[in-house]
């Protein structure tokens, strides 16, 4: 049955993930915004055991009454919840029993899924799935934000450092004005938030083919785009000086030039690797010293097709706003996307921490505009 | 000559909205948003002495070196400035002093415009006018917020209350579907942001001709809007939490029922009249708890000549971002629109407080989505 | 009859204080330490209005049913109040109509001071006019903090700038070892935090018949006390991180060197002028940069006949405690000294700015260790 | 030879705390004044490396060069510092590095203490020694914290819930007047803050003999000790209001009535034991409430030997402030004590959570008057 060998693959891919980690790195956390290992791989068992298991399988006994109140991210229907600046403040439980409360959990499903008949609980696994797939990525994202913050720069595995690859092309797209569709067309999985498929009138553009590269933002940076306030957004530029930010994330100047951490330990930045690590801010002022500008979500979709992308998540011009017609789920379920359609920009493609098969070109990713934790990047179009 | 008709004209109605101050009324800043009237007659004062005539008048000698330094808003291209927030920290310059730089910047004008053959230089002045209308409705929500806030509920001007007016219309008003032009055709004056005119696709739809009224809120409010999570966006419910909202501005809770600040004193809230003082995640959530939802500010253009507006300033479902082709102008005046265009939501029509003559189909006014000391409302439509 | 004749003369130097002021003035506040001189006029007025006269005198109405609200200060007996940081907020009422409130006060105090025959009451009416004098001195030091930091440095009274008077003596004072009398005797009027008198081991020591200068803290300065973390307190080394702080409060560096304010407008730093505007913080590193010690408040009682004393308060090595057998009065004015008695140190002597006929040698003042606004200097003894 | 002795003894007595701790219990932090057990094994280690290994010892080579950035605590002379409030942020170096570096410390100690033959240095290694006790102390009082905020309340040792204990005594002890000697005499180790030993004046007094019980205290809960203003000091009803605090640390009110989390698991509170985790604000509330007051720690110390103490660190009503003649060491170890003087109230006695071997009746405790995580207690004596 295909649903239970995607649902071991996937919840087997967390478990590899966490392979080359110690006890202790399973624990913290040092912001709000990145959650501990261990919470990760809670969290993602606790969406099939609260809205699966506790709901629909009638043999199933929780594994811990309070395990609810540790791993409940956001779900507000779904009741009270620990803090998240505080799921860094739990030595217990272990993790190994977290991973107790993984097994258990998966046991369970195993034996559940192959009695499903509803279309509906069918569609829940899969999102559950996809939803792991997304705290895949963020597992990685958070693990670097802890390591690369440790002043022991620890490697998390010298095989992955994963923001090393540059360009394969070059050259820019065309896109041809006139009305298109966009929005995904229902034939396999997508998030709520693609929906529904809608006309948009695009006007006519021209693309790059390829992302900006280190060797172009240190251009930016030498010639004093940081201190250059006529390049910047008003938020950007409070953002600029209130954090004293003159790099993207994880570099830091030495003696010897520029280096960053990557997740294969620390490295001397790469010019012909691509940027990665900027903030929504520092992609549109990099655009606006270079003469360009940022492709709109619906721009980057028409050409999407045509284009090379999966290693950055490219931040557009447009902001995270329901597509016409977008209704939210009724539940808990219906808090996954929509309420956060405000503030936020969206960002499309993939990136090279993304997990395996979660990537398509209707995919609407989202974070706030000085966020740079994820692997963020950026592909200009002219003006 | 027209501009100098128009300039006595704006200049002197500022001074005619002061009439009924006291002098202390002048000083007081209580929250950093909203600044004390002394500084509005400075600053509209200070736009004409720093871009018209300390640049293109040879004869010009500044009034005082620092009123520079006090009386900048945000222009980073003029220099430095006193902190937003201290604009109510200064007891000197007094009053009088202030009135004598405004009269003494507008003789330097008066003998200056006639000499005026420069198309971008008589283009600069009406935008100081504009500036100074945007002001005028600015001293009335920045008065409101100080006197709104005094124990005493002091009034402004007991002929002027401003929000007891109700709507004039009923029903509903068609949208077709297909491509529509928007933005500014070039016709008269226009901010940057209004341009450039371009196509975008609208969908049918069917718009309200009436705004939301304070008995539509006050069902909304006894229902438990404001304890019902699902209807907030995230951020939203974050507000309402963070600050213990539990109606709009300026409304207060008695043992006879809710009452309001209105700019003629404190008086009982009026259920025929138009809602006002409300967030975007206000107007969200209720409509959200309304089955509708806030028009897009390209469904509201398109509708425009057909609906009654003006009586409050509408929140729309647009992020305010650029238009296609967008360009700011160069040095300071492009700091005016463009850089602020992030985080902030669009709001189309005008106001009770806007000043005459300054509103328009295609005007963008925009705000932060927490932001309510604007005579800011709602218009609905269907989902 | 002598309390009338003192409640005039205390009363009248209130408004003789403000008289070089304008309108503006008495408005602005822009710290929470520092009210506005509109609120001191205020609250010593409603001093006698809820102590004497609501309480007291049978025929007395009530100003305005309000300010009891607006002028309380830190009574909770006396219920609610503004918040403190709010003093500022207020526009309304107006200066005329403060002055209106302590006219109808005064003529309704003066009506009723012949009357009293019950000492306690004439003892109350006491304290309310020592509290006044308590409020001239901080109308002052509020009034420098707010023109002292209006960018255009406004003089107060360019015939009082109070802080250039230097030492009238040299040499030191010589403490014997032994058993001595602390605390007020009780002959005239003293606070309660003087009693009771007691006994306390007293070692010898020497202590200086001088105060430190600006020309000795310059020493300090350009030896690099303030980046020397081993002169300073933890607290202290905080602050001074926290804040940049790098020389006394008003003081600012310029090309021509060192300049500060004073209320007779912007000066020259006078080098044989006493030190001034320090913290507890300041006083200490320089105690130990110099080798010596600051006094503890029974050392300088001790001492006190024999030293010269009046121009600056004087930062004492005691922190502010209940004396044995303190007990603090019953009801509102029992809030007057003996809550305050944590984390605050105690200053001995008086000031320039301190009112006439308010000071003695068992006079206990007390702040915080890093406040800089009061006019407080430092007396050094051997270690 | 005595010294190896107590080095080994002191040092495993730190390892032998840790035996029932999961590796995830030695990383947590989660506020900045309670560290994680990795970090004080590491820092007590660092302690001995820093300043006794790497200044005396030419034959040690240090572990790592990082670790002394990681395991200084607040000694500006020994270089920079992590931030405290990050030593949670830190999954490596791993628990197991953290004792190879204790071992690796220990080895190059024990191989270095027979050569000593100077006197100070032997001091400077029983400073280490007590420092270390200290932090055994801390240790117990930071892991509580930990635990206790975990909502799953794990035990850390079933045995020792360490907060049982009653009063074994009553009545009161009579306190002489006169001159008395205070301070240590310099038999045995002592603090430098115990020095110099000097004469007081105490006033007759009669001091209980016994602690403020948990029944005690609910009667002050029950009688609306925290909602009555006038029992508290302005700080501490700031404090109050703030932090809504209702109750002890630790306590907290359910259906059954009061519980409490001790280091042997959560517990109904016993009326019998006594009170713990009370901030001086609480005590001096509580005393008002009683009619009493807290000794000064000049009246504990006179009455020590006649009094039942060592379960409760007795805050008192002294600040901490230096005796007369204090001078703090040159260097480092002169960080220890003196720059803390500002800001602290004085504790007596002892807890029990003490390490053996460290109390003595001159032994000066010290902590900011709001915090409650050490087993603080109250001693009261008549007014």
């Amino acid at each position: 049955m295909a649903l239970i060998e995607d649902y071991q693959r996937v919840r087997k891919y967390s478990e590899t993930l966490c392979a080359p980690l110690k006890v202790e790195d399973y624990v913290v956390q040092i912001v709000e915004f990145a959650s501990p290992p261990k919470w990760h791989l809670g969290h993602t068992s606790w969406f099939f055991e609260e809205f699966v298991l506790k709901q629909h399988d009638d043999n199933y006994q929780p594994f811990h009454e309070q395990y609810g109140y540790l791993f409940n991210s956001y779900y507000n229907h779904a009741g009270d919840r620990i803090l998240r600046a505080n799921r860094g403040n739990l030595s217990r439980p272990t993790v190994e029993e977290v991973y107790a409360y993984r097994h258990y959990v998966d046991q369970a499903m195993l034996a559940f899924i192959p009695s499903i008949r509803d279309e509906g609980l069918h569609n829940l696994i899969v999102l559950g799935l996809n939803h792991e797939q997304q705290h895949q990525e963020l597992f990685l994202t958070d693990l670097k934000y802890v390591l690369g913050h440790n002043p022991l720069l620890p490697a998390y595995d010298t095989a992955r450092h994963l923001v090393d690859g540059g360009n394969t092309t070059e050259g820019t797209v065309a896109i041809e004005e006139g009305v298109q569709a966009i929005g995904h067309d229902g034939t396999g999985f997508a998030y709520d938030n693609e929906y529904t498929r809608h006309k948009v009138y695009i006007n006519a553009g021209s693309i790059n083919n390829y992302l900006v590269t280190n060797r172009d933002y240190l251009e930016f940076i030498e010639d004093g785009g940081y201190q250059n306030f006529s390049l910047w957004l008003e938020e950007g530029w409070k953002w600029v000086n209130n954090h004293n930010i003159n790099a993207p994330l994880y570099w830091r100047e030495t003696e010897e030039g520029w280096r960053y951490y990557t997740l294969a330990g620390d490295k001397p930045v790469n010019p012909d690797a691509l940027l990665c690590h900027i903030s929504f801010y520092e992609a549109c002022a990099f655009a606006e010293w270079n003469g360009a500008r940022l492709p709109t979500e619906f721009e980057w979709e028409v050409s999407a097709d045509n284009l090379d992308w999966g290693q950055r998540w490219e931040w557009t011009a447009s902001a995270y706003l329901p597509y016409p017609g977008y209704s939210k789920q009724p539940g808990a379920v219906g808090e996954y996307n929509g309420k956060f359609m405000s503030h936020q920009m969206v960002l499309r493609g993939a990136s090279v921490a993304t997990s395996p098969e979660h990537s398509r070109k209707t995919y609407r990713n989202f974070f706030y505009p000085h966020e740079r934790w994820q692997f963020t990047g950026l592909r200009l179009m002219a003006c």
